[in-house]
């Protein structure tokens, strides 16, 4: 048997949000799908038994899910993925709101708020049946774990190193909104680097009229 | 609730090879995801009910999944999901061989043998626990289901209306192969619309010497 066939199988990309003892607490995840559409919408989600992200949604039977985008900071992968909460507090370094009492990441393709109907334990898995309470529509094309691994993956580690050193979560990057019509930047060129003849490709106003949120 | 937000889940596509009453059968799905690597790797499928797959794979307690890449023929696609195994034979229409007595899709990134160990009922889908049985690995780039509804799928229900006319399977596409080398084409311009200076990029032989296999 070759296992790297186990590789082929493609995956989304997912921050957890949920509560542990009262404290906000996630993790990223790949293996989420789609199980039932009717009569309620219902996923799956397979958690490793380890993390302390499994513990909390035992204890509460609820957790969020914001979908990763293309435009996802490589540093919210690292945070998520690359320490445990038991020694870190995730959801301070990254911008974040709310679904319900629950916490999700500003910036997603969707919001998903999940309850736990059922689970079943695996040898190092824990298999999560969920009904989904609650779903918002956000932006941004959806990463894919093999697009993550192809691309994300050496930013994310670099994210991380320079988190570690630093002891700083990287400032979210800055919007750049046209003061004139209000079209919010989303190039992949930094704004400050477009040329200065550029102009806003919705009411044609110069760059110069842009302001920094 | 903005039941969109289910959209955004990602998925790869797989076609599902399994056996009814001695006979092939096997569907195309999405909902497919590895569970646990140790101590043997495990999947989780979720099947429709209503398909024969699904009694199929009750029925024998195994089924293979071959997984789709970027170079999948769309008819593919459309002879596993567009037909019911109880009107056709699905896999007498598509170039297959075998995993042990189980069928497989002749061009595939990977190919898993998947073994029923448990399963839960939904209310219209089965969640299918299996133990990996057996895997190999094959050739390709894997497509999503986020790419199949971009690109594929307009190409799929024309490949099908094709089918439904002429009653005829389409012929696979020709490999080219270069009679030095060995080098296959896997370019995406027909091979045939090759410049006439075009060279076999291993060898450096001319476009003469390739033959139609």
């Amino acid at each position: 048997m070759d296992s790297k066939a186990l590789y082929q199988i493609s995956y989304g990309l997912y921050v957890v949000g949920t509560k542990i003892d009262g404290k906000d607490a996630g993790c990223v995840v790949d293996a989420f799908i789609q199980s039932t559409s009717s009569p309620v919408p219902t996923v799956i989600l397979c958690s490793i038994q380890a993390n302390q992200t499994n513990t909390a949604i035992k204890q509460t039977g609820e957790f969020t899910i914001s979908v990763l985008t293309k435009k996802t900071d490589p540093f919210v992968i690292a945070n998520f993925g690359f320490q445990s909460g038991r020694d870190a507090d995730k959801w301070a370094n990254v911008p974040a709101k709310r679904m319900g009492d629950l916490p999700i990441l500003e910036n997603a393709a969707a919001w998903l708020r999940c309850k736990v109907t059922d689970f079943k334990e695996l040898t190092t898995h824990t298999v999560f049946f969920c009904d989904v309470t609650d779903a918002m529509v956000g932006e941004g094309e959806v990463l894919t774990y093999g697009e993550y691994q192809k691309n994300w993956k050496g930013r994310a580690q670099e994210a991380f190193k320079a988190f570690r050193e630093s002891g700083k979560a990287p400032a979210p990057a800055p919007r750049w909104v046209c003061s004139i019509c209000g079209y919010v930047y989303d190039g992949t060129i930094p704004f400050e680097e477009l040329p200065e003849d550029w102009k806003c490709p919705i009411c044609g106003h110069p760059k110069s009229v842009f302001v920094k949120e």
